[in-house]
């Protein structure tokens, strides 16, 4: 017996995107808000008292919820807070799926889902979104925890609101409806919460509210699916300066709303350069852009040598596109400028 | 099938110490540190930049582990950082316990362990520490992971590093050794780190560091079983402030040292004290002092009827003790005070 379970023997482990240390370059590769977060966030670390250092954080992040449930309208028990949206993902495969519960998802989508199958020992059913009847076999698989990306990553694209509560309605398992983007997006499933008991939606603070840094995002159920959560999450999970400043961006709904349109605006204008440019790029309803170019790894690699950084994975489905966060004007105007170099 | 699995539905879940939102209280329950941390924390945080708030964090909290490498002697690919020591605690059950991997640890000690197992599925073997033959017994048990908190929570006593390294050389197992109180005591295992290549040492900067609001841990172990760990904590499981704050205190080893020599010189002068009021109180080599008295559960609650909070656990070795944190000089004379007053 080797020290380690088997199947974390086996696993190769998630790759996180290129963090470049050096400030000087354009780093569009890993979805980020290119904005800084509301001057309230700031306020709120600056006049940080000691005090609640040295003191353990409220467990259940009462502050945010409180914040939370005005701005989304629901009760704080049907709120659970987490160190990113990632742990709230971990939190569902530790809650939901074993080896005898699968979890269930449609692909190409976030690459941590099938890690985080592998690190429960949980067979994972993965449908592609093409297929017709996607969602009748989504429906077949009869998981334990089926999970969509909405909007998807990288496709950057939604599915409807309706669809997504066909799909719920079909389940016999919990619906995990990923938003981590839907800041971006032209609606959301929250209203599907009231009406079905096995939807969870997960939201992040780490793009539409600028704080990738900081690990927070939250997830919205019904009270008694939450109640089963709060005893997989570790008991102090979000700490006491994520939980204060994650507060005071979520109360400055007016900064987060110029934040977000700033974006949408600065994506449309990139995407029509893009396209100029000769790269097929579908709708977006993230903060990214995912483009179309048979040479996608030769381009990425003349990228990377410039200076800019955006995403590639080299998969059958993926390795002839680039995955492209929206930048401030001055990265996307950098990235048309050299993408004209190289492309002529 | 209900949604969720069925060691879930069962558990009843941590239930963390009281924390009481009025500040008006004398709060010795949970063993934060009295004391602020480290003023170069403050600095670190008031100076924090925007930027690094809406990008992601160093996914392995680099700028911590150089600087925890140089106080502790070790490489940096010997230590993996933890959103507090809970986060690599569990970390461990999900690298190494299943249904068919058990863990072992002697009680009584830290209550989350026995949470975790159930969390994770595996079978707990609990090992009286009064036995004769708890290592014996430990090694028997051939878990996948042993546990041994050291100094141990609630008995604030800690077991010798050789007894310990016998332990380690006669496992064929992991052995964590949690020393989240190590700070207070009189030795520690780290040297095991070398000798043994199944030996992971817990640290957390909650209690000597005073950081315990904060949520920062880290684990020591060989290259190997580090890489191991890295492939299940998730990607960015420390936040960006914390790991500003975390490198400023661990670097600032002369507030440190400063901090814990006034919390142990409290610890004895209050253990004089209690033992004064005909309490009995044992060893301790933490920052809280275990305390017996028949009567503990009624002491407990009239000491929070008049605003002290001590922690009281109604379990059959337990229930004739108290565990009280040492606190300021302030907070040790009010209890001493008011227990007087019960008591006469």
């Amino acid at each position: 017996m080797g020290y380690f379970r088997e199947n974390i023997e086996r696993l190769q482990g998630y790759v996180p995107g290129y963090q470049p240390g050096d400030a000087d370059v354009v780093k569009i590769n890993t979805n980020e808000n290119p904005y800084p977060p509301s001057p309230k966030v700031l306020e709120a670390i600056r006049g940080f008292s000691p005090e609640f250092l040295r003191k353990y954080p409220q467990p259940l992040a009462d502050s945010f919820r409180e914040a939370a449930c005005k701005v989304l309208g629901v009760g704080s028990g049907n709120i659970i807070c987490t160190n990113g949206g990632d742990d709230l993902l971990t939190i569902c495969f530790r809650a939901f799926c074993d080896e005898g519960r699968t979890v269930a998802y449609p692909i190409e989508t976030y690459s941590l889902y099938e890690v985080l199958a592998e690190l429960q020992n949980c067979k994972a059913v993965e449908i592609p979104f093409g297929n017709d009847n996607w969602i009748d076999d989504l429906v077949k698989a009869k998981s334990a925890l089926t999970i969509i990306c909405n909007p998807n990553a990288p496709t950057s694209t939604r599915v409807e609101t309706d669809v997504i509560g066909e799909l719920a309605d079909k389940l016999s398992g919990v619906l995990l409806i990923d938003e981590a983007y839907v800041d971006f997006a032209e609606d959301n499933c929250l209203r599907l919460v009231e009406k079905y008991d096995n939807v969870i939606i997960l939201r992040s603070m780490s793009k539409g509210y600028s704080l990738a840094g900081l690990r927070f995002g939250f997830g919205i159920a019904n009270a008694e699916l939450i109640a089963g959560l709060m005893k997989v999450k570790d008991s102090y999970n979000v700490d006491a300066i994520a939980i204060a400043a994650a507060t005071a961006a979520i109360k400055d709904q007016k900064y987060f709303k110029s934040n977000v349109a700033k974006v949408k605006s600065e994506r449309e204008r990139l995407k029509t350069e893009l396209e100029k440019l000769g790269l097929e790029v579908g709708k977006s309803e993230t903060n990214f852009l995912l483009a179309k170019y048979s040479e996608s790894g030769t381009l990425y690699e003349k990228l990377a040598e410039r200076g800019i950084y955006v995403r590639f994975w080299n998969t059958s489905s993926l390795s002839d596109k680039l995955r492209i966060t929206v930048g401030t004007k001055e990265d996307n105007d950098k990235l048309v400028t050299t993408l004209k170099e190289i492309l002529s």
